[in-house]
Order: structure tokens, then C-alpha cells, then sequence
């Protein structure tokens, strides 16, 4: 992709289905969508919480048969991919749906892949590779920060390589998505916190993005400003469904907005750390991104600028770059607020690992649309100033 | 639909392309829908222009056979729809695509319908009254300002009746829309006008409507702000790419906000207006808007002083009042630069026709979602002003 590529827009999106109690229409949808049994995929820690036994009521009061799948971990891996395949054939559904953060998600869309369309998971990472249809897939965020619920992303673990893949393809677009912002009561602090920067990185990397576009910028735009006026507050206290409601709308906007402008350097680069060392890849973004800004200022302080003012920062009289640093600052006093006060070497990332990985991070599918030209030594230099 | 039912938020969308050159993707995507032979639809004018000869040639090029019907009129007709169904099932297409202004669109939504799902247009008016699935659906507008290629919409004309249906049904939004703003160029001034005021109104009354939510704002706010700063300059040159690209946006971004979020007391009045008199609906519109902006600004008007930041207007140290009325005045100004300065009695409309389409238009779908109560008197007493 390269700016003459861009010209023509391409924009595509779920079904939505948002707000208090969306989760009663499981059942009508999955119907809707045509299954019979669906593959329902969760992990351990939803699991415990009686979110997934409603999940599941609201299924057999539809008369829908499923089968439940949770062998997964967080950042989910090439060979629990295969796992999962292998018992969805067995299984014999139809359809498929995840209840959970975005690994499950990102884990049922790797799953619907390698059971229709055959080998390993490895062989879609890039733009586009999937080719044969996928089943229905019905997506019921339990976190708002991954977006997957709407994304064409899925994101997968190669155990071997120790790298996250990126997996990028129409197809991978889900049929429904039901966000109810109730779910994330099962959330605390630290995770809000987590999935509420990787949020936050979602909208800004895709605002400034080389594919970004006047349908992707206004969403990208309402993320920055719900995220910068009720992340705090949603970390603060479980129980502010005010503020899970809007950090479930910001994570959706911002999920829109990347889906279709795709991300920048900050992912390129978390995604290797991620995947070497199992981190949250929302702690990783929370580290990286002020930094990425740093970098990418010469490229975008226009946009830089509105971002600013999304944040709820004054601009009137500023220069454009003092407008545009007051975006990067305003990252920094968010994320060290809700309690991320530290850099990569205290997450166990360690210098002798730079070189490598920031030439892995430049085959990263989100490197291309990242809006400087960034090279190994580029990426290098980012790492050693968020050590 | 009433406050309580819109706590959940539903959000449909088709598939986007959208750029210049847009339509050289129409084979691929029809190969993508499984299309095999297209039933096109399109009206007499744009049959006169080179552009439809280009689109068939990309169906060609493609490998897709297709016929191509053009018998319906602007309002498109309850007759016409029948006809078309008909020789949609004769013709064995397995998909439809239109390609020109929302009445080409509308009435291909509406032969998809009937071919399928039997019966007359009349069984489906109203919200969701679709049951079984339609073809896959192409469209391809040649004008900025019905929306219809994404919208969950169609209007036809019950001809007996002398009014205006409105179809509402999910099953209506197609699955793919291509937006190619060198289309505008077939158009001129006066129909360039009527379309960009249309696409106004659809902003303006989805975002004050009773259904609005953060993901129809943001779109309806865009639309609002584009349209405020290019639609003079696209009505005043046909080929000012640049000002046809941002109205094909507006278009775009304001139908999105209207299919999800519906509409309000102008389009219930339009409706009955341009179904007795055959009038292009936007002319109506323009003429209608102001004035039910007037009476429904106790009912939004924190609303309408955002419209007013959108359209331009500095609303700085003035009242909630003031700056919502500063919106009415920057509606009526840009209505009145692009030429249309006159009532209703200049358009054929006579005193009294009031009473009865006063009461017709409170049985409009669109009326439901009107942020003010309205009874016939009320509506009664807006037709008057607009005389
Ligand atoms: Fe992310
Ligand atoms: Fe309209």
C-alpha cells in the first residue's frame, strides 16, 4: 500500500449490535446468521464468571446447539490454533462465536481460517491471503480495547518464530458484533487499563495513518475523545457503567477506524516484544506509543493538533507543533494516571534484543501505513528511549 | 420506536469503495457477490452518457453477463416496480445493480424485494416487513444526496394513493456500494442543488432524531460540515472534482447517519409532497427544512448549536438559543445561495392539500423519530409557513 493505492477508500464494517443488555439478542442473531450449533470459544478466566452461562441460556432459548472451546491463552498461539481447527470439524457447527477479550476473538478467527480454508495459520499472515469463505462468525467483546469484534485483523502467536503474525483479510470481517459494556464488570484496574491504551493506540495510529480516510478519521476522532475523557474514571471503578459505556464505544470506534486504515509503528514494533515475551500488548502500547509519536511528528503535526484538541487540550495560539506536542503529552499524563509508570526494561525486555526485533517489526503488515519512513535503526532508536 | 427501545443501538452498513475510478472495481466486486448475470438498473438520462457504457464494459471485461432495464420515471412508481420484478424473474439474473440517483436505486431495491419475497410493494411498507432474502444488490449512485446506495431504505410512489411509501428493512441496505464522484459530472446546477440539500436534511434530522447515537453523530456532524463548505462550489461548476468529492462524502457519510438513525418531520412531509406532485424531493426538502427546524429547536437545541459549529458559524459567548438559531440562518442562507428561493405555492402546492397530508404524514415511518411531538395541527402549521 502506498499513497497511490489509496485513492479509492475501501470501508467495511459488522453488523452492530451496542448498548445495555445487547447481549439478549445472542440468540436471534446467531438464527439469523443461519447456525444451527455454534462453536463457542471463551477462556478460563470468563469462564468462572456467570456472563458466559447467560451467554450460553440465551443460545438454548433459541434452540441453538454449541460446543465450548477455551483451550486458549492470552495472546493465542499457532498450535492452539490447530487445536481448535481440528475440534471444530469434529464438533460439526455451523457457525462460530467468541465470548471474551480480543484472544478469543483474534483465536476464532483463526480457527474459522484453518477449518475452511486448510494448513496452518502461518500461511494467511499478510493482507489478503484467505481465500475460501469462512463460516458465520457472531463476536461478544468481554474487554474495550482489541476491536476485533469489527476488525479484518486477527493476531496470532508463532510459537516457534516467538513473533506475533498479523493476519489481514476482508473475510475476517465478523458478521455481527454485540457489544454490551456490562461485560467489562469483569474487568479490574489493570486490564481496564491495559486494553483502554491499546484503544487509545488503535485510534491514534490509524488517525495519522498514510491509509486514513474522511469515514475512518471521525470515528478515529470519537475514540480519542471518549478514551481521553472516561478512561480514568473507567479504571477507577468497576462498577461506572457510565464510563464502561463509553470506553465500550471508544474501543468500537477506534476498532472501525483501524480495521479499515490499518495501524502504524507502534504495532509493528509491540507485536514482536508481544510475542517473545507474553506481555499485554496493551501495557507494550502504553510503553511505545509516546515514543512512536515522537518519531512520527515531522509527518503529521496538523493531525497531531486535532488530537490534541480531542484530548481536551487547549490550543488557541499555539504553534502547529507546540499544538502537536501537546497531544504527546497528554498520551504520556493519560497513561501514567491510570497507574503505567514504567518503561520496557522493568516488563523484562532486555537491550540485546533491539537489533532483531526492529528488523522483524519492519515485516510487520502495520509498517507500511506507519506515516514516516521508518527503517531498522529508526525502530532501534524508539526501543532504546522506551527501555 | 420510542426513548426506551433505542437503549440498544443497531448499525448496518454495506461494504464501501469509494474514489475516483471507483466503478473500474464493479466486475471484481460483482464476482465477489457470486453475481452471474445482473439485472441493471438505471434511468433514460443516464442512459444517454458514456458513463453507463463504461460499467457495462467492466461487467464484460469481467466475464458477467447482465440486461440492463430502464423503464421507470424520477419518484420511481408502485407500477413500474411490478414491471421490473417481473422481468427480473424472466431475465434469470441472480443479482441486481443500479447504477444513477436514488430513484433508479430505490426502485431496484424495491424489484429485489418483490421478486423474491412475492406480492405488491404496498405488502412491505413500514419498518422490517421483509422476510426472506433478496439478491445480492450493486449500487452505483450517479448523484450526491439520497444515500440510498447504503441506506436500509427505499421509497416508491403508491400511485393510486398519490403518495410516497417509506420501505425500512435491514434486508435493504445493499452489500456493496460504489462511489465514484466523476459521476456528479453527468449532473447539473439545478439537480446538483436539490441532491446536496437532500443530503443536508438527511444530516441535520438524523442527528437531532430520537434514534441518533455516537455512531451515527459522527457521521451526520461530517456530512453537515462538508456539505456547509462545498456544496456552492459544486452547484457553481460541474467540473470541480475536488467540490463533487466531497458531496459524493457528504452524501456518503449522511446516509450512513440516516439508515441507522432515521429521520424527523421534514422527510415525513416531503414524502406526502412529492408523491401528489411529483416534485424532486429535494427541492421540497429545502423549502420544508427551515421550517421544521424552527419547531423543533425547543426540542435539540444544544444539538443544533453543534450543527451551527459544523456549518461555520461562530457561536462564541452566544446563548444555547442564539447559537441553534444560528443554525437555521446558516441552513437558510446556503439554501438560498444555491437558488432555491422560493415556497411552496411556487411548486404547484395549493392551501388545500394541508389538512389531508398533514394527517397522511403522522403515518410516515420518519415522523417516529421526530425529537419533537408533533399532531396534525403542528405539521399543518409548518406546511403554512412554507408556503
Ligand atoms: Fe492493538
Ligand atoms: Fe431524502
Amino acid at each position: 500500500m502506498n499513497r497511490t493505492n489509496i485513492d479509492i477508500i475501501k470501508f467495511v464494517a459488522p453488523e452492530i449490535i451496542f448498548g445495555m443488555n445487547a447481549i439478549s439478542q445472542i440468540g436471534e442473531s446467531a438464527l439469523r446468521l443461519g447456525a444451527r450449533k455454534l462453536f463457542v470459544v471463551t477462556d478460563q478466566g470468563l469462564m468462572e464468571h456467570s456472563w458466559i452461562k447467560k451467554v450460553l441460556f440465551y443460545l438454548e432459548q433459541a434452540g441453538l446447539e454449541y460446543q465450548v472451546w477455551s483451550e486458549i491463552t492470552s495472546n493465542p498461539k499457532d498450535t492452539e490454533v490447530a487445536k481448535g481447527s481440528e475440534q471444530y470439524l469434529a464438533s460439526k457447527c455451523d457457525a462460530i462465536m467468541a465470548v471474551g477479550g480480543g484472544s478469543p476473538i483474534d483465536a476464532a478467527k483463526a480457527v474459522a481460517t484453518v477449518a475452511t480454508n486448510g494448513g496452518r495459520i502461518q500461511d494467511y499472515e499478510g493482507i489478503n491471503k484467505i481465500t475460501r469463505p469462512l463460516p458465520p462468525m457472531l463476536m461478544v467483546p468481554s474487554t474495550a480495547g482489541s476491536g476485533s469484534e469489527v476488525s479484518q485483523f486477527a493476531i496470532i502467536v508463532d510459537k516457534q518464530r516467538k513473533k506475533k503474525m498479523a493476519i489481514i483479510s476482508r473475510s475476517l470481517v465478523p458478521d455481527i458484533a454485540i457489544i454490551d459494556p456490562q461485560l467489562l464488570q469483569t474487568k479490574g484496574a489493570r486490564l481496564t487499563a491495559a486494553t483502554g491504551v491499546d484503544a487509545l493506540s488503535h485510534a491514534i495510529e490509524s488517525y495519522v495513518s498514510l491509509a486514513a480516510n474522511p469515514l475512518s478519521d471521525v470515528r478515529a476522532l470519537e475514540a480519542i475523545r471518549l478514551i481521553a475523557g472516561n478512561l480514568r474514571e473507567s479504571v477507577a471503578c468497576r462498577t461506572n457503567m457510565q464510563a464502561k459505556s463509553a470506553m465500550s464505544m471508544a474501543s468500537l470506534q477506534a476498532g472501525l477506524a483501524f480495521s479499515n486504515a490499518i495501524l502504524g509503528a507502534t504495532h509493528a514494533m509491540t507485536h514482536q516484544v508481544d510475542g517473545l515475551l507474553d506481555l499485554h500488548h496493551g501495557e507494550t502500547n502504553a510503553v511505545l506509543l509516546p515514543h512512536v509519536m515522537e518519531f512520527n511528528l515531522i509527518s503529521c503535526a496538523d493531525k497531531y493538533r486535532q488530537v490534541a484538541i480531542a484530548m481536551g487540550e487547549n490550543v488557541d495560539g499555539l504553534s502547529k507543533q507546540d499544538a502537536a506536542h501537546k497531544a504527546i503529552d497528554a498520551v504520556r499524563r493519560l497513561v501514567r494516571d491510570i497507574g503505567i509508570n514504567y518503561g520496557l526494561s522493568n516488563m523484562g525486555f532486555r537491550e540485546e534484543y533491539i537489533p532483531e526485533l526492529s528488523k522483524n517489526a519492519l515485516h510487520d503488515a502495520c509498517i507500511i501505513t506507519n506515516p514516516r519512513d521508518a527503517d531498522a535503526e529508526d525502530l532501534a532508536r524508539i526501543f532504546y528511549k522506551a527501555m
